[in-house]
């Protein structure tokens, strides 16, 4: 990183690119003290600033490899700036606050109106994230996320739940620039990446940070790679995920059960039967809801033990959930409540938290003793020496800021987006001290920087079980991608959706259309969804569990390719689903692509999210001979073509020359 | 006013009361700079402001009236402060400008957390502003205006038109504070006062304002005096209007005479008739919107000429229609366009404004060729020389603010908010040029600072034609209440409401309930709605046209007290529907209401504005005796009381000592 006098002021350049140019008279640092008002309601967040002052940082002295920062030339240094080499290619900024008041940080980083920028987390969106801003805060998603759609209506009207294009359960201050750097900014402070001027992209940072990353390759591949050693990599994906879908199946023991064996005995490959209600259900206004008072439910799944034994006999997983809460009404709770394990309010007693017609205290993970406890009690105890393979490790946005104290007694603004990635670290720990990482698979939807490190897999949260453009199924390949490239390599989602609300059922197309992608996803795993009874399930019809039952083996048997993908994401970072452009870098056209994917380097998937086609166009990227897996048509690459898409036959296609050619010509040959 | 200097600052006292204190620790004012973006569609606006800059000016010195202002003691001053006396009590703060880059300005007005404010010009959604912020812009005023509803989901969804709580055709940087001061920003630039706070008022303008106007008075009547003084004060209302109700019908000649001549022939007391159409129509989406061309339409209006002349011999006046616009298909519109009387864009072409389906010139009012050929070709010529005794003079919210130019030269940004009184101004000239102020009446939605000078009578715009508490009838009341304290005496509204969209249809009840009320304000006026066909109107039956004639009837018999009430405004300024509290200034009680107010000093109306209800709760200010004018019921003040309400007796209660007491006991024998 070099550092450059210039005429009032300074450059700082990397690998012979401009990062930023700050001036007296364009300056870009600015300063100042804001009030903001954060406002919880069931993991919707109503946040407003008011920014008292925003000062520009006009006047600087650069005095070797340090930036003094100051209004002007008469009053005191508010900044200090210090440039640091992580490698030849790569920098830190460090950024020292010399004015204790300061709670509020912008910086403008150099940009060309036709740059392109992805990242900050999962976002469900917009993978481009040119011309609109992104506040970072972990919370809910939203139901609809589209302001101009009825069920977002409803959803604001009735439960603040709307959304709008940024929620997401999972944002992170990193980004990718098109002009091959990334940068991340070391703060857990609420953010706001603001990507709309044409000629910088400044972020907002509710604290002065403790500094900037900027890490600079020349193919995005290396950058992927950088950042998942920077974030942390995953575990390999444990053998037993391979087998086939994970059947999730609420109806206590029996239902469960028996819908699982006659899936089997309809022909579906079943790695594992998830049963979120292991712990027991409650009954609200949402749907049925699970009780969280995390520990097997004798009353609902009266011969658990006993069963996880024998499914795992035949080779078939039990998978559990849990969240980092527990409920009032529980019978954990008193004793986590007499432990002092949880978070509290001002006058010492818990701060419940309200999940909707139910309260519950906040584990409070920054207690070193909470962490043990949850650890041994929860997860060994209850979980893995019950036999459990994996679960679901729910929420981690919800985090209240106000009168809400913690152990380690930093704000709870601060450690409201941290939350995620401790949630995540426990659950990590808790595996790792049994020896039995990379064989125990657990699930998260948030996250935050760090959740790379922690969690093996991610989960694309609630979308609606529908087709809809910020709320259903091409989300999800958003999400994948926007993670994938911040060294996320696993993630998946609900097979069909999850929320039903407001008369939004799912419909036997949208679950078909749902399992026709997720076969080409590190790991199947169908949901009931929020409300069972009124939304279609894979195993209402005839046609729909032979079509499962086929993919499934279409999973299998791809299990070769994966356990590369696996390997190569082990060993470099790259994610399983990836972005076009990170393969073909020189085509421009790839660069707004987001709902297709490469899965791997050599198998190009297109699936298909909306209602009533039966073909689809796909862009084949140039440079490159397409083979479409369903009928071996060959195609040139670098044009849209437009391909017959029954269900059953995702548009899909590899590359002519690839080494598993053979692999996927065998596709079409596979029955249910 | 007195200006005391304390440690590192300073207070400005006025009349005993601290208006405001600076210090370097709280600063009360702020400079900075700013970038919005303002789009318009269809007059509603979207408006984001990105502030670059906002520097506390931390730094005070005092020399003599002076105040210099700086971010500290080393740097330029930004503002010089200079404070002058208007009078023993009222005073003026002069704001000059330093910096020549500065674009926007925060002053923060010392408050205490109970203060009440009103004003801000008309309101429709609040009354007293405390604890909302109201950004100050003149523009349409939303349809629904309640995010809640359905009705402005749609409108957002389909025209950006719902709007929200603090959209007016008429915002006026102007307040009242129940500190009993009155506080006034010279400036026309948007902006936004903000009343959130418990410690202080911080008033936003993107300008640095010319001054700041400060008045206080003992009492409000006399604060409205004042103001009312300050800002200019209404003709008399013209004899003819207290003949009875102006009836809005716009299909054409035959159809809106004869339905004139059945009303007549049922009893109703008519004192003119409104023709909108009489310059032609054009069908749209919205439904039957006017032809802009501001003439005769012969083709509408055969025998116009003579129909006007032999009304008047009836003392039956004609009132039209006029917008300060010109569609492009019109006639006019190429005789202005080759004057240049039109606003015009980077190209020096006409810049068009879409109006919802067809385009419009702007007429630019900063052009003394335009208004004269305004005032004599369209309003004398073709409107005062045809015999038109009033006329809606509509819109005046719609400058746009990108890539229109003006003849004076001033960015259309700061020209947006004059528009209103510019038009208004025009109108008024044209009627004084003729000789006939006080005999013409013309009426108004859009307004700002000036308002009161020239424009006679304003109007409410378009409600809903329901009973929603944003959109609906209430919020007239409302807006009679903030725009009278600011000196517009006159207030009506569209009898039955405007809007009807999205299956949202005038009922007979809600138009029953309209009259109620309107029989008790200055002028009485019918509208159609702009869905004629699908609404309900006052003639479709028996019943509602005998319950309109009866209230014409009432309307007439107060014609002593209603020209008593004209009299005080023109001598003191006071509106005809005053807020509770402007009489009961002891009775903290009155400080909120909205929906009940003063007829003058000595009838109190609460009109009922729900659906289906047969009683209604109003609260009577206390230290008074109170008489129901219907039941001649005594109750003493300081109470809610339930009293019967059916249609056709609106809850109405008189001061007992009233002098007017015996023309109110003859109201309830009046019949139809």
């Amino acid at each position: 990183m070099k550092l450059n006098q210039i005429d009032h002021g300074f450059q700082i350049i990397q690998n012979e690119q401009v990062l930023l140019t700050h001036t007296s008279f364009n300056p870009a640092f600015f300063v100042g003290i804001g009030n903001e008002k954060i406002d919880i309601y069931r993991g919707n967040f109503s946040i407003e600033d008011s920014v008292v002052e925003r000062i520009p940082l006009k006047y600087s002295k650069v005095i070797d490899n340090e930036i003094h920062l100051a209004y002007d030339a008469m009053t005191s240094t508010q900044l200090i700036i210090r440039l640091d080499s992580l490698s030849p290619q790569d920098s830190q900024l460090f950024i020292e606050q010399q004015n204790p008041q300061l709670n509020r940080f912008w910086i403008r980083l150099a940009a060309q109106q036709e740059d392109k920028v992805w990242g900050c987390g999962e976002q469900m969106s917009y993978f481009n994230l040119r011309g609109r801003h992104f506040p970072l805060w972990t919370s809910e998603p939203g139901v609809g996320r589209d302001k101009t759609t009825e069920i977002t209506f409803l959803s604001d009207k009735h439960n603040k739940a709307g959304g709008d294009y940024y929620h997401t359960n999972y944002p992170q201050p990193t980004f990718i620039s098109s002009q091959y750097y990334a940068c991340h900014v070391n703060s857990t402070s609420y953010a706001d990446f603001d990507f709309r001027h044409p000629d910088y992209h400044e972020l907002q940072i509710w604290e002065i940070p403790k500094s900037l990353e900027i890490y600079t390759a020349l193919s995005f591949l290396e950058l992927i790679e950088k950042l998942s050693l920077r974030f942390g990599r995953q575990p390999k994906l444990p053998e037993w995920i391979y087998n086939g879908v994970i059947l999730g199946l609420k109806g206590g023991e029996e239902n469960s059960f028996s819908r699982m064996e006659h899936a089997i005995a309809q022909g579906v490959s079943v790695a594992g039967i998830w049963c979120e209600d292991w712990a027991g259900i409650r009954q609200t206004s949402f749907g049925k809801r699970l009780f969280w008072d995390w520990k097997w439910s004798k009353k609902r799944y009266p011969n658990l033990d006993n069963k996880i034994k024998s499914l795992r006999e035949r080779n078939i997983r039990f998978l559990a959930y849990v969240s980092p809460y527990l409920c009032e009404d529980g019978e954990l709770y008193p004793i986590a409540k007499a432990k002092n394990l949880f978070a509290v309010n001002k006058q010492g007693e818990v701060a419940l938290v309200d999940f909707g017609e139910f309260n519950c205290g906040v584990l409070d993970f920054t207690n070193p003793e909470t962490r043990e406890w949850v650890k041994k009690e929860i997860i060994q105890k209850n979980m893995l020496d019950l036999g459990v393979s994996g679960w679901m490790a729910d929420f981690g946005e919800y985090l209240p800021t106000n009168d809400l104290y913690l152990h380690n007694g930093i704000d709870a603004k601060l450690m409201h987006n941290a939350w995620p990635p401790l949630w995540a670290s426990v659950n990590a720990e808790a595996i790792a001290e049994k020896g039995l990482t990379g064989e125990i698979m657990f699930f998260m939807r948030a996250g935050f920087t760090g959740t790379q490190k922690y969690c093996p897999m991610l989960w694309a949260g609630d979308q609606c079980v529908d087709f809809s453009r910020h709320d259903g199924l091409n989300t999800v390949i958003c999400g994948a991608l926007s993670s994938g490239l911040l060294g996320n390599a696993y993630h998946h989602s609900d097979i069909g959706g999850y929320t039903s609300l407001f008369g939004n059922r799912r419909t036997k197309e949208v679950f078909e259309r749902w399992v026709d992608m997720a076969t080409f996803t590190p790991m199947m795993r169908t949901h009931e969804g929020n409300r069972p009874d009124e939304n279609f399930q894979f195993d209402q019809d005839v046609s729909t569990i032979a079509h499962l039952a086929r993919m499934t083996r279409i999973y299998r048997h791809l299990t070769p390719y994966l356990k590369h993908l696996v390997n190569e994401a082990s060993e470099k970072g790259y994610p399983v689903q990836r972005p076009l452009f990170v393969h073909f870098e020189q085509d421009k056209n790839t660069y707004d692509i987001q709902d297709q994917y490469m899965y791997g380097a050599d198998l190009l998937v297109s699936p298909v999210h909306k209602q009533g086609v039966t073909e689809w166009t796909v862009y084949l990227p140039a440079q490159e001979t397409w083979i479409n897996v369903w009928n071996q048509q060959e195609i040139q690459g670098g044009q849209y073509i437009t391909v017959p898409a029954p269900i059953g036959q995702p548009p899909l296609f590899y590359r002519k020359n690839s080494q598993w050619a053979e692999l996927f010509t065998a596709i079409p040959s596979i029955s249910s």
